[in-house]
């Protein structure tokens, strides 16, 4: 089996549509404004429209009419946004790693079924539609209870003791991911977040982004969600535990997924590739769907054309795969909590950058000199 | 005439109340979350029930059975916000400090009544009333055109070579936006926002700035909405000739505002003010309002209490101002339009920390372990 096989048999990603760039950048400059005065609005509007026009390119295409200066008369648009919570427990956290024991998983699930979590709360007010996912927590849920069922296990193993799972389980979440997001595509969504839930799932995201950069551990493993010193120490020395058994696996991407990977990262990877391929946004927050991120991006590059980053916390690590994406979140407000939080709170700024792109006035339609 | 004579005969303001911060913090710790881990939205939670049960207080303590235990039941609340752009011309645009001309100020007006500027698009889109003050641009409008008459003249003396305006004209200012902001309390509105329109203003808040807090000239002024290296000297140039010029009056905050500042930066020092004497939120954005938000807390400290800062630009001398007054805005987008956007973008995220406060279960009321 070939390092990315998985992957590249799944899915078929390729990089956005350049060649109506400077129209739309022209657009974007004609706005009554000073040049670039909207930062990182801009950058993104231009982002959304690539993404978009070339969803429309056949489309455009089969336009005779229709040429390059029409092109951006096309409004940019936010439909159906969607929020994907990916819940799942993990074998290590029964070893001493976070503040919480795995069954919190569960009563946070119970807690999104109630509304009274924060993403709950977020999400009513800026317009996401909530959808929370079994990647496999400890025990499953009643059918009826409106989660949906995309369970790989019941929980991973303990990934110091050994394999957390099987690369079958990775090719099981990556096609569970691709069915998610294509009904959500084929029902009319433009743009999925990803959000997670996992007691103890820093530890696998560190523990991946350590395998994927080949860092020293030290560098990746934060305080999760408060641990004191004597638990971080402990995260440290077990994940490097779980590096060292597995080093001669580790051999690529989707393996190291499998080693020390969760039910939920791998699942969020999938919904990366699966949104890619679709030509939808997807929207990433908090350092468990970065090392999602990073995962897809290793998979598939062109991926990068699709992601927009929400929040930069201020966990070492995810800076520092923030930077190493060369990625620049429209948020940093020292949330620490995950389920897609930041990302909620980013579609108000998403929604803004649209918008201006479709309706502010250019110099010529409000009788402003052009000062630029 | 005594140093702070004109705003202290006008408005009497008064820190909030500290009394429930214990039965606050308390509320926000129990909500289903780890400890502090919505960051900057914790603390915004915080100054917002305070703001709010000290409007309260007068009502909460006639309430015989009403404890300090149940104060924290009153749900938050953002009634009616509502955007205040405050526009006006200035002496010194017509000596090569800006990239456009005055004219571009009674042209922006325009497009703010027509409805096709930034702050149009982004009030629509947030839930914002816009309201467009005319504190003195070139020509009068229309009356019927919807914009507010709070002239103080036909645009500021050039400043450079007199007194940018007399102090009577300061008094009038802050008058009229004590009016302004009483009328829409009395209406129901319990936060307000400060945008502004004015070609050649951050001459004027910069030259402000440095009397105010007796700085360097070169560390208070930048390149506005985008001039050269030639425009940039000229600035400095004749901000510290307007310094010089005036140096024997610049003796008190409000003799400093009537030498070196405008006619919108006066109306936004009496709104700031104003808004903190009804007790509601102000909402503070941008190099001009920032530079306001000095003038008022060196006139009135106890302002700060209800200030939220909105966005941190890139200009040197607006970083050098927040640092100074100890604000954290919440956005950092990289914006250098002004009109309030900013102000106007951090919306959503003050009505999250209102909605989370309000809205989130508690440990208790979800079945969620405390792990804190």
């Amino acid at each position: 089996m070939n390092q990315q096989s998985i992957a590249q048999s799944l899915f078929t990603v390729t990089a956005t549509n350049r060649q109506y760039d400077e129209a739309i950048e022209h657009k974007i400059n004609q706005k009554t404004k000073p040049l670039g005065a909207l930062g990182q609005l801009e950058s993104l509007a231009l982002q959304i429209a690539r993404v978009q026009y070339s969803r429309e390119s056949e489309w455009v295409n089969a336009q005779s009419e229709r040429t390059e200066s029409t092109v951006t008369e096309l409004p940019l648009y936010i439909n159906k946004p969607t929020m994907l919570v990916f819940a799942a427990d993990h074998g290590i956290a029964a070893h001493g790693v976070s503040i919480a024991p795995s069954e919190v998983t569960t009563q946070m699930v119970h807690n999104f079924i109630h509304g009274g979590a924060a993403i709950n709360v977020f999400c009513r007010q800026v317009g996401f539609t909530l959808e929370v996912i079994d990647c496999g927590i400890l025990q499953p849920l009643a059918s009826d209870c409106g989660v949906v069922n995309q369970r790989l296990g019941a929980g991973t193993q303990a990934m110091h003791l050994q394999p957390a799972m099987l690369l079958a389980q990775v090719r099981q979440g990556f096609e569970f991911a691709k069915q998610l997001v294509k009904r959500h595509v084929d029902n009319g969504c433009s743009m999925i977040a990803l959000g997670e839930m996992g007691i103890g799932n820093t530890s696998a995201a560190a523990a991946v982004m350590a395998a994927v950069l080949n860092l020293d551990v030290e560098l990746c493993v934060g305080r999760g969600t408060g641990i004191d010193d004597a638990t971080l120490n402990k995260k440290v020395t077990l994940i490097n535990q779980a590096i060292d058994l597995h080093r001669n696996e580790l051999t690529s991407i989707e393996s190291i997924l499998a080693h020390l990977g969760g039910f939920e990262i791998v699942q969020m990877t999938g919904a990366i590739l699966a949104a890619a391929e679709q030509k939808i946004l997807v929207v990433i927050d908090g350092f468990i769907a970065t090392a999602a991120a990073l995962v897809a991006l290793k998979l598939a590059p062109q991926s990068n054309d699709y992601l927009v980053f929400a929040h930069q916390s201020h966990e070492q690590g995810h800076q520092l795969m923030l930077q190493t994406l060369q990625a620049t979140p429209l948020l940093s407000l020292g949330l620490r909590l995950g389920e897609g939080t930041g990302a909620a709170l980013a579609l108000p700024l998403i929604q803004g950058a649209v918008n201006f792109y479709n309706q502010m006035a250019s110099f010529d339609d409000a009788g402003v000199n052009n000062v630029v």
